[in-house]
């Protein structure tokens, strides 16, 4: 299976993301358009404290028009390393840095139209320290525990999809089950 | 916390998804942009069969440049109810029908730029049917247990956000301990 470009046109290009609309050829040779998304990748960090508690956020997610409960997470920056963002997202918008970081999961988010790839993480020996949010962005922290993050995605309160990817792989990760 | 529309320009209006750039107000009364990815929602499946085996589907995700080993999934039709959807779409990419559809999970997939929801549905007593394609798609199944549906996420042969929540929650699900 494979499509091969035969042209692009560029749409836009933004602060988040670009917009381009390709023609592509399929491999029978018809012919079809694709809209694409370019998105710089971005981490998402699940942060257990030694009780075993986690540290959410929640913040207006203006595309929506919601208040959400996530996974702390953000935008790599250019020519960032996936694991240096993590730790920088962690400390602005939970005010605690961890001693241990540890990949966990990567995921494309909506590969249908979108490149945007997040690389989660599993943050652990966390101590406070003092975090300075985007001048953008205001982000409310949550601590729930584990069971209690459970129940938040059974019941809705937890609706976004890397928060349900990212807490139930570190779940498993902590259980030692995967 | 709130942002207060301003002003809202058109870019794009395209086939899967339209993209505008607002100008926004925040609680402080600072101005800020925020690009919106407009879609019209789409629903995930994740079919299980009575012998635990969950099938999946890959395919060429030209967005991403690669193949993707994804659930089920589609776009919501306009109008179209979320279950009507979910039971076309196993039929279309599986050709198996259910006898339960469940819903199981809502999530939004990129919401800092997408109002993107999918609906998420666990569906049961599968019997092989007639399916036909979208024209413009072409997907292969792949039937495996869920332990093995397991390994791949931690493996990364799965790797996209609704597949891996998806799966997750059902496994709980079926497992009751969600």
């Amino acid at each position: 299976m494979n499509e091969k470009r035969i042209s692009s046109e560029p749409i836009y290009s933004g602060r988040v993301i670009n917009l381009r609309v390709d023609k592509i050829a399929m491999e029978d040779g018809r012919v079809a358009t694709r809209e694409v998304i370019e998105h710089h990748g971005a981490v998402g960090i699940v942060p257990v404290m030694d009780d075993g508690r986690v540290i959410l956020v929640r913040q207006f997610r203006y595309a929506v028009g919601e208040d959400l409960l996530e996974i702390p997470a953000g935008t790599l920056h250019p020519g960032e390393e996936p694991a240096a963002c993590a730790a920088r997202e962690l400390v602005e918008e939970t005010n605690h840095q961890a001693t241990r970081i540890e990949k966990i999961l990567f995921t494309y988010l909506a590969p249908g139209y979108s490149n945007e790839g997040m690389h989660y993480y599993l943050a652990t020996g966390l101590q406070p320290c003092e975090g300075q949010q985007d001048e953008d962005e205001h982000v409310e922290i949550e601590i729930v525990t584990m069971a209690d993050a459970l129940g938040m995605i059974e019941n809705g309160n937890v609706r976004d999809a890397k928060s349900v990817a990212g807490l139930l792989v570190a779940r498993e990760r902590l259980e030692h089950r995967l």
